[in-house]
């Protein structure tokens, strides 16, 4: 199968610079953004974690981690079942780049199977790309439809605005991943100290000006804040993103990262941000 | 009377670089650090404003808050009674380098009274100095020796290692100023909270690992953090300080300033550094 079957109308493909992936987006839905790319970084999830996302929406960090060699195996969990369909080609598309076997997923290792479209990345990539699920269904629902202590990791970018206050005049889809209309932070809170085992960490971009609120619902359900890192867009400005590691039943004492600064004055990006994309 | 009578065995006459205000501080003690002049610099206090630092020890913040004009009257609360002397003496000290008249600090106004040994600062500067008091008392015995709702800011530096950990083979004074020994975090906040007016603020500056416990506390008394600014030493290296300000009752939402860098990667003051130190 071409690639490009892999679309729908008003679908692209887009490379994400790690290990050959690529991604299938609707930019009239959403396309993900930095916040994505940052939070994939920031997570310190190992090569041999059961990591699950909540609201993974195109599947950019279950995707991105697998890349990266920063989990065994990544569920990425979304409620809009159109956008969970397309997530589940992403990962499919994924796979045949990987074996040409891209329609069967789900089938367990085949011998003599062959690579036919790039250079290999390494072996426990492939596995945990096989490992890679899309489900549907609510956050609001992890308790009763997930067991409980389950995940070493929990990765999730919320929507960031409380409620439904300034709703753009835009699509469904575009609504849900920015405001907390089908979810709240509490009940995404509680979700991922559900699904943690003890010691797991839940790792979160959010807006720095709900810190307070944030840390507060997190300690609520005994997820401590372990490590924070702000993210400004220049070096004079204030933060506009906040990255937030909390650990299940963890012991109150937070490490702040330097603060990184996306931009240079002039414009381009950063040593660090160069870095995280891969580039030169 | 000359500038060093003020002077005991021990002690030396620091300048503070702000309208000729000058502090008296014993090295064997302790001097005051930048972390002072960040927290000065940090509070919005008015020149209308009566405020009130916890443990004030040099009384550093008192007399930077009087000698920029931010603040009518300021009271400085200090358990050590020898540190408490020595702070009295640095604001008659500063009074007599406005009148000549160091030595009767708590008499109203004198009519006929002359400028003796500089150029003026602003008058409401004087009358501020004239309005600083050095108090000597326990931060825990705040809320029975005060009365509420009365101050319009509450300042603190508080000591910032919990217990009696890692403690120094130092003077008492010492460890007294950097250890929870005589006070704790939460008798801090539940003293600032008994003093602070609706609406007014508390300002401190802390160390950033102790972030999620320090908002806990600030909003379990209703102390609602409004705006923070992390310190690091340099750009790439991680914040040893945050600046925060709470205020009575306010709502939750946090801005978070761009975080402040201290020295340039060849090891010289920031521009925004020696902004606030005054210099060119």
């Amino acid at each position: 199968m071409k690639l490009s079957e892999y679309l729908r109308e008003g679908e692209r493909i887009d490379d994400l610079e790690v290990n050959g992936f690529r991604i299938i987006q609707n930019p009239s839905f959403f396309c993900f953004g930095m916040d994505a790319v940052l939070l994939a970084n920031f997570v310190r999830t190992r090569s041999r974690d059961r990591v699950m996302d909540l609201g993974t929406g195109t599947g950019i960090i279950p995707l991105l981690l697998t890349a990266k060699g920063k989990c065994a195996s990544c569920d990425g969990l979304e409620l809009q079942e159109a956008v969970a369909e397309m997530a589940g080609r992403s990962v499919r598309m994924n796979l045949e780049m990987f074996h040409g076997a891209g329609d069967e997923p789900d089938t367990p290792d085949k011998p003599g199977m062959t690579m036919v479209s790039r250079d290999i990345a390494a072996p426990s990539v492939e596995m945990a790309l096989r490992n890679l699920r899309i489900l549907q269904g609510d956050i609001c629902e992890v308790p009763q439809n997930f067991g409980k202590a389950v995940y070493d990791a929990v990765t999730c970018n919320p929507p960031y605005i409380k409620g439904e206050g300034g709703l753009h005049n835009d699509t469904a889809a575009y609504n849900l991943a920015r405001h907390e209309i089908a979810v709240s932070w509490e009940q995404i809170v509680r979700a991922a100290a559900h699904l943690l085992k003890p010691g797991g960490t839940f790792s979160v971009v959010h807006k720095p000006f709900r810190l307070p609120e944030l840390m507060q619902t997190l300690q609520r359900y005994k997820l401590e804040p372990k490590r924070m890192q702000l993210v400004q867009p220049y070096a004079d400005k204030e933060p506009n993103m906040v990255l937030l590691e909390a650990v299940q039943g963890g012991g109150p004492q937070l490490t702040v990262l330097p603060t990184l600064v996306v931009y240079n004055p002039d414009g381009s990006y950063t040593r660090q941000l160069l870095d995280m994309y891969g580039k030169p």
